[in-house]
């Protein structure tokens, strides 16, 4: 069983994730510069979001690509994954309607901390299944980048309480480390 | 004519329906712990229906894996079955609006009774045309898993008049027992 | 320039299409079924608007099977059809809102004879590149089902003023007429 | 790493972007031929937006093709383009909800300025990875269409606040400009 229809189907999923965000962002009933102030931390929010689903696909379409087969544990692995990921939008909208306010920014961190977790999961899946691989093992590595991210998550959700742009200033920390795609795979897949 | 693009559209209704599922979790106004108890019956339900569609994504999955053409009679009857897994939202929407309420969950059990069928019918149809191919008949085989779900569902919708708790039991035991890709085609294809 | 995109791109446009108009069907307040009869008249709609987009994207599955090549012209006639089958949702969403009311019944019948229209337009932009084919030609035939649904359509726009459930009797009349996918094309296929 | 799932994905989320802006044609209450005049400036607001989108979808459509190889730099410089294109419903709703408003039209013209810039973007990645390629160069030539449209966004942004139905003007200008499929690709690929 090959990965051909577990990526397109995940492409689906996350192409759909990426773009209702953008529902949140209402249209506003004045048409003056001013009806668009309210709409500034929804906007932020919706970028910091959009750049998060964004690394998700980029490193989902990485790592899946060194994956040859698909057994029922990662398929159920993945589909948990688009579960957590699925949720952002929620996340985004509430935080962007209350002016980034400290409850919502916890959420917020909390459902990127189970996303990561997800994909812990659906990585290590593909090791059960296929951990022979030298080059997938080799590309994997110590996984540095996720468990970093993972630590900070953790971090950032009772900072929220102390102060929410704490919080935000850890989101964008991670986003950054994550921006460039996992170069560890991309130079074995070269190699 | 190949399954492809039945499997590519099937994979884009799927996807569209298991996210749109999330635009039912409206954003809370307030921004407090609080704010977020009224959606916790919400939550429940789109956990229980994102699995479900999940299932049948991952059944149609393996299914189709094994049909090699596609007649018109094929084409209507995957429509048919993902007519009333478009139906799942609403009912997933109604249910968790309504605290899980008596009726809502018998609807909720009448569409996935629905969806059980229009997948019966599917099978059949693509056994019509493709019978004769012992790997697929002895995949499919008799198909306990699909007939106890199917009474289980029927035995579910009056008994949320008596206590809707009780047909959640079932919903999540026929679940359960999904969960699980059809290890009958797993093995069939693995051998 | 082959086909493989425009093909999975209009799979995507449909499958939104054929998704979303479920969004129609708002989940009502009350729990009882009595709040489902006001929806009675929007599923209805919804199952008609369904089996119409189901038909589009089953004639499009075929036709575009038998082309090989494709030019500017015909990327922006599929666009063109895209286009008014991108406004049945909103017409079906009036329809059902308002008791299957008359102007909304006609407005419906005007859609559904735009996009009968804008497929006969793509059929010939094809046939301009492609014409020399033999295959595509006979397949494509003189086309009576593609006129007679377009004289229908005709005809039911000013008869919903008279009776508007004369021209959903026409409309579902329609819907049988190529219910059936097109055997002059599997015919050709098969051969 | 090929293009495939990068256009997979582009595909699904233009396909979105595309059809989630029907949703700002909101159902109307009344069922009068009279309750859709408030609808025509959000009809023809739809009409363009839906011709810009399909205008990106073509034009992307054929620059990707001539691109064998994708790297990290490129998938970000796709997902950039789709975030500013995920920004056109949200514009168009906005326009169309206020008659064709200045600030609105105003708004809009920066979307598809930076969209244009966006495009521009990806390009220049693509060329760096791949600029020794002769049939591509020639290809991209020297761009007048896009460095055209880019001003002209520019001068239609201030021209708004003067009468924005000048804007509006250079905005279909530009729609028509682009209209046909890229022809320097398009009789490179032929060649």
């Amino acid at each position: 069983m090959n990965t051909n229809r577990l990526e397109a189907f995940s492409d689906g999923v996350i192409a759909i994730i990426i773009t209702i965000m953008v529902l949140e962002i209402k249209v506003p009933h004045g048409e003056t510069l001013d009806a668009l102030i309210p709409l500034i931390p929804v906007l932020l929010s919706y970028v910091l979001s959009f750049i998060y689903v964004g690394i998700y696909w980029n490193n989902h379409h990485h790592f899946m690509h060194m994956v040859h087969n698909v057994n029922g544990r990662i398929l159920w692995a993945n589909l948990h994954l688009l579960f957590w990921l699925s949720l952002i939008p929620f996340a985004t909208g509430w935080m962007g309607e209350n002016h980034i306010g400290a409850v919502p920014v916890a959420l917020y961190g909390l459902i990127l901390f189970m996303c990561s977790v997800a994909y812990a999961i659906l990585v290590s899946a593909v090791l059960r299944l296929q951990g022979q691989d030298p080059k997938l093992a080799a590309a994997v590595g110590r996984d540095y980048k996720g468990k970093i991210s993972t630590i900070l998550y953790l971090v950032a959700i009772p900072l929220a309480f102390v102060n929410q742009w704490i919080s935000i200033a850890l989101y964008v920390t991670v986003a950054i480390i994550w921006f460039l795609p996992d170069r560890r795979i991309e130079k074995v897949l070269v190699d």
